[in-house]
């Protein structure tokens, strides 16, 4: 196989004949060179000599070695396991993926190895991957142990794969499939995630109010009452920077109109009274056009072969579609200050019943089939609404609930119908090696501490969203539903209203941080939220943590969920750690079973940082100036770097920024040292 | 399409290039003609003018309308729905469908129409059924109701599939495949499921023995244990027909030698025993051939590319593979009494992590990929140990894991891994559409009462079988694991063994009855365990019964579960039934709210039938005769036919068996009708 370098430590082969539809043919973005040649040079990873490929009717296969020793991370949002080492990964975007089988809704052909190395398979099929699974017959051969009969009974069977170090296979199943093209990343984990993101295009970067908090209003509200509950939320001082209309602002949702409904008589006087506020809109929508849909009939030839809920699939693929839809949006939203969007049910639902999906049969006028454009849609739908607010040089941060391969240039965060939230939090472990932003949205809660625990874990994600689509009040009054819409409050509301009233605050004051931490995605391809195995690979017991993660390049969360009580075992990888609350300092390379109460979420700050923590703010304006005070732990070894701009156009992408590094001098006292010549947007107080 | 008639009822299409490797290309019993014939003339379906197809590069895919008034049945052993109108079906061999996918351990490319047809793709593949989930496109664009904003949130998908009243598309996706053979069969639900099992060669008919109760042994007990609980059974009259033996029966189990384990140090001797007390024994393997193995390497030519758990995969697809397989089964165990085996694990568990399978890329030297074989292993299977038996003029009944087409001749029982009450249920009734039997084993037992009702319900199933492979003593002594390995007994275990000693009887006593319903699937493909709607099909109610069966011609069992407690839910069909504790005569048509302690299982007897009950025999000999007392339920209008014959060889193919006609003369006295020379095994008492 002939491996090309295509940027400094990538390397792509051509096998065979490759599709026309990929996501690589379907880029948006170019691979950033330079900040690739800034992360130095790599060798071609060794095992790119080690892989093989045969083709048949049934398709193409691909085949490379690996040790079971290896560890295996990647595959897109995995809910249900970190290490897939020994696993097989089916790559199908499922909106209920009910068992450990790689599905979910963004699955990703793209693996990292601690072998050094990363592999992309561009494709939009249902790849599946069987990372060591298998032993070519005949490698046992030598084997006569005996009267082991029951053994393997209390063993797991992935242990059995890591006990015998064996070297096994790892096979790429593309069926109906006559070629592909193979990209190696070079690197340690870390490394190869970078690669991968700046290949993509680089990481996006939100607009700062897109990390504050978002809430999403009762789907049967109307006009009147989300505009009350907007000045409810500023009576109270709690913080919230961006509302959420869901399916009921449509005059019909299953499928949509993308028209107001009566619930909504004069949308522009309500929008206007919530920018008055100092809130950002966001709509709920799906993609399949009702009938009623004022641009259906133009839409008709340029959609997909089969209805959803009676309505059509734009054929993203095709230019037609992609103007339709949004020069429809450009025109009624984007331009009527709608700050975003989010995409549901694009999830490839049809494993439920009746007509959730399109099939996979289904034929689009692009050329795509309904299997592409099941991996495809999410990525398209993200591309146009980037586009749309792009062409007004306005940033966007949006939802959506399926994407797929090279998504990290696109501002939108993933969420879903489930709700396990050991699941969420280990989608935050598991998404960040592909690209990808997940959302642990607070939904439904079972009681008042499960509110807190997974308001906690919000407020320390890429996204702090409540998702309150089923309740007419805020869950901090009342998290039981039908009391909530009997309007019959919790006894103990002031208690939960000032615990999350706290957190919405905290969240506030680490925007400057997070906000600095997604430039370093932007432009170094790390990722704001990263599973430990990124910044501690040597480590072997960080390997396998999959309910902690570090956010940006200071803090290592460890949320506490309802069944984990008060009660929770976290590991620290080696250094020293500061305890974010009381300033404790405890020594890592080891585990601490850890008390917290029910308000309190266990958070650790890395030794020898600067903190940047802002005053809160309860929403971000275009005249926000933080006010900063910046926290020293321990020895400060590395300086703490943040970024100014706008804060919402693209005006950073010109160079219109500045740098503000942080340190410390020899008499250990602060310093600050500017660059760049726009306005001051974070006032450093000392 | 050019459709011919291949058997009376049945249909043939050809499209496209068909593969080499199907269900049919590796069918081994005859198509039943003549009985076919006996079923008399059918017309064509009017579908057969509606089918379309068309292939691309991805595949072949055939599609036909389907109204959404029409209810569809079938798919092999479906734990999680009955009815699969607007569902869509994965038709993959998977050991832990966690999701309603249509995956199953038993998947069939079967189904059936209450618009009167049956439809069979011949193929080996992962085929997707999409059973009008999709419209095609422009078909709803007459439609303009708004502000329905919500009404979608409270109702099932499935549902909104019915209220609309639509024509949709059924499309079958059939990857990477270049042709298929399509059959129709035309007829009622029951007719289709008749034709479609007379298609496959006639349903099984085990040895009577078979039908008694099995019991499988703890699997770390040595022979002597094996031997005392045989001997222990007799002595507390608890009648068991088969004893089976687990894993720890082999040298080396995961992967199997298929050699006597040090645990059973004198194999002969103790079947010797065992047979003395009048049981016969079936032994647990794998079909994964460990190198100790004596044929291992013989087979190495004529095995799979992978090994699974370090053992060759044979490829029953060669005569070698089958050949060597065969010969030592045969001389080691056939041929020394072993009665049938159990083949674990051969169901796909490559969902799970590590090597639990091989993958679907393997090659096989057949000419067969790891796909195909995922699919055809199960029946290649069970079709070799028929022979051997067959060779031997011996019947065997066993288990297998894993089946799929056309199995109805194959005197096979599938189990599983899975517990859930409710699903094993719904497996009964499910899998006697596509020719296939499963057993609802009695395995963990949350409690005493658990016990009992899964107890009651492998009594009224094809197969009556605890799998105490974890617990060293009867379930009715101890249920909890932990005490039952310690020798810990339940305080009540005197009553529970009282309740499943008549269970026992009660079932010995159903044997001639289960016997001649067994002589129906044979000769007529008429299911011994039958979900409502195949007798029932004009009744709407019964349609979507999942939890309710026929059993035989005259039963009707709705077995109860842990979560029932003592109450549920039991519609009756049209007609009279009598309870069969104690006879009361209930209207059929309606539902009833009934109550049942929890040693007594809802069963009902149709109203006008000759239940021909027997005296218990601890188990079946060769000299068993029968002592039958026939009841009487209401005005006897049908005949009750029993089958007599030596119960254990093959001589009833050759016309060595007599048929007893039971019915009620003028006078409504009981009228015995013997035809036949053969010896008489069922007495008539009056």
């Amino acid at each position: 196989m002939e491996w090309k370098a295509i940027a400094e430590g990538i390397w792509k082969v051509t096998i065979g004949v490759p599709e026309a539809h990929t996501p690589v043919a379907w880029r948006k973005f170019p691979v950033q060179e330079e900040a690739l040649k800034d992360m130095g040079t790599a060798k071609l990873p060794e095992v790119a000599g080690q892989i093989t490929s045969r083709q048949d009717k049934r398709g193409l296969q691909i085949m490379l070695p690996m040790d079971t020793q290896e560890d295996i991370y990647g595959f897109g949002l995995q809910f249900r396991s970190l290490n897939q080492a020994g696993r097989k990964r089916l790559l199908r975007v499922n909106s209920d993926p009910a068992a450990d089988t790689g599905e979910s809704h963004a699955p990703v052909p793209f693996y990292i190895s601690t072998a050094g190395y990363g592999l992309f398979a561009d494709t939009f099929r249902h790849a599946e991957f069987y990372m060591g699974t298998s032993l070519e017959k005949g490698r046992s051969s030598h084997r006569r142990e005996v009267n082991q009969a029951h053994e393997e009974f209390s063993e797991s069977a992935l242990y059995a794969l890591k006990r015998n170090a064996e070297r096994r296979t790892v096979i790429i199943d593309l069926k109906a499939v006559e070629g592909v093209d193979l990209y190696l990343f070079a690197g340690k984990v870390k490394e190869v995630v970078q690669r991968y993101n700046l290949f993509s295009g680089g990481g996006c970067l939100p607009p700062m109010w897109g990390l504050g908090v978002w809430y999403r209003s009762y789907g049967g509200s109307g006009q009147e009452a989300v505009q009350d509950m907007a000045r409810s939320f500023r009576e109270e001082r709690m913080p919230v920077d961006v509302l959420g209309l869901e399916p009921g602002w449509h005059s019909h949702s299953y499928s949509c109109t993308y028209q107001w409904s009566d619930l909504f008589p004069r949308p522009e006087e309500m929008i206007q009274d919530l920018e008055g506020q100092g809130y950002k809109l966001n709509l709920w929508e799906h993609l399949f056009v009702y009938p009623a849909a004022s641009f259906y009939q133009e839409l008709l030839p340029f959609s997909g072969e089969y209805e959803v809920w009676n309505g059509l699939v734009p054929d993203f693929g095709t230019p037609e579609a992609r103007e339709l839809f949004a020069d429809y949006h450009r025109e009624h939203f984007v331009r009527k200050k709608i700050a975003g969007f989010k995409l549901d049910e694009c999830d490839n639902s049809d494993m439920n019943a009746s007509n959730w999906s399109f099939p996979d049969t289904a034929r689009f006028p692009s050329g795509m089939d309904g299997e592409q454009m099941h991996a495809a849609i999410g990525g398209l739908y993200q591309g146009l609404v980037y586009d749309m607010f792009r062409g007004e040089d306005r940033r966007t941060y949006s939802q959506v609930r399926s994407s797929g391969a090279l998504a990290a240039p696109l501002p939108f965060v993933l969420y879903s119908d489930l709700y396990d939230h050991k699941q969420f939090i280990r989608g935050m472990v598991t998404s960040g090696f592909s690209g990808l932003l997940w959302a642990p949205e607070v939904r439904s809660c079972r009681n008042g501490r499960d509110l807190l625990r997974r308001m906690e874990t919000i407020m320390f994600s890429a996204h702090a969203i409540y998702n309150c689509w089923r309740i007419p009040n805020p869950p901090w009054k009342q998290v039981d539903i039908t009391k909530n819409l009997a309007g019959e409050f919790m006894e103990d509301t002031g208690y939960y209203t000032d615990v999350c009233r706290r957190y919405h605050e905290i969240r506030m004051s680490l925007l400057p941080y997070l906000y600095s931490a997604f430039v370093r995605y932007r432009r170094e391809g790390i990722p704001p939220v990263r599973a430990l195995v990124m910044d501690y690979e040597e480590d072997l017991q960080a390997r396998n943590v999959d309910d902690e993660y570090l956010l940006g390049d200071s803090l290592l969360v460890a949320p506490m969920t309802l069944e984990d009580g008060t009660e929770r075992r976290v590991y620290l990888p080696a250094g020293k750690w500061h305890d974010f609350w009381n300033g404790t300092v405890l020594e890592g390379g080891k585990s601490y079973e850890i008390t917290a109460d029910y308000d309190k979420i266990p958070v650790y700050v890395r030794d020898g940082c600067i903190l940047p923590l802002a005053e809160p703010v309860e929403y971000v304006s275009r005249d926000t100036v933080f006010q900063i005070h910046p926290r020293i732990y321990g020895d400060v070894r590395e300086e703490c770097t943040l970024y100014e701009d706008d804060f919402e156009t693209f005006a950073f992408e010109r160079g219109k920024f500045n740098r503000i590094s942080l340190g410390v001098d020899a008499e250990g006292k602060l310093r600050v040292e500017r660059s760049g010549g726009e306005r001051e947007r974070c006032r450093i107080v000392v």
